[in-house]
């Protein structure tokens, strides 16, 4: 990839410049800072991001509901954001997290409670549920 | 979120579904298997999935080249995945991988080598070069 003088600012620099994708979105991964384990992969908007840095706690935007929502807001399963970080070119945020109680609405720790193996077919993994869904929830 | 007959089968199913966006494509998250240690966050459209599940090794979809690409088929940075995973609606993929060398093309380990913090303003972390970038390299 040549890297044009703009995208090594955009690499190198240490100015906060998210790239937004034509939705006004960037990637956010999720992972519980006392496993590594990946939580969970979701959107932010600009407000969602800025929200997320001023409070701590993780905000998202859904592309469902077109809403801004905080993380837990309706579950109470919140997530506390130890650390942020942006990658390269600034279009994907990685947050570290405390998690309380589940990521997942199924009721399970992670979203990612199912292996891919080959056939291709998925196997349960990781998939008890720490929360009964059938409860209200709405996220 | 109402749960339709359908999307109870995505989420509770052992049938690999993936949903891809408009575009074709899936997110990917790579972790680093060892340290758990996001690498990099990129996309993977039908092939590059079906690829990379018969290979296992890591095949990308590369929106800014509109192509396929092996992870490290110029850099020699490729990625051995040892286990993936899917997502409650199966629109994101979760690899747990050997790197070999370095996922980002800046040289660095790690696309995430810069932490937001107040401000918000970003810092260096986990920046050291692994290889050179000025070297040749095309990903």
């Amino acid at each position: 990839m040549a890297t044009s003088l703009h995208n090594h600012e955009l690499e190198e620099g240490l100015d906060f410049r998210p790239k937004f994708d034509a939705s006004g979105l960037v990637t956010c991964v999720a992972t519980d800072v006392a496993t590594g384990e990946v939580l969970m992969v979701a959107h932010m908007n600009d407000e969602a991001l800025r929200k997320t840095i001023a409070s701590g706690e993780a905000w998202y935007f859904s592309r469902s509901r077109n809403a801004l929502w905080r993380k837990g807001e309706t579950s109470g399963h919140t997530q506390r954001v130890l650390e942020m970080r942006l990658d390269c070119d600034q279009d994907a945020v990685w947050i570290r997290v405390e998690q309380t109680g589940a990521a997942c609405h199924t009721g399970r720790r992670s979203c990612f409670y199912r292996k891919v193996e080959g056939g291709p077919k998925l196997t349960f993994v990781d998939a008890d549920k720490v929360f009964d869904p059938t409860a209200a929830y709405r996220e």
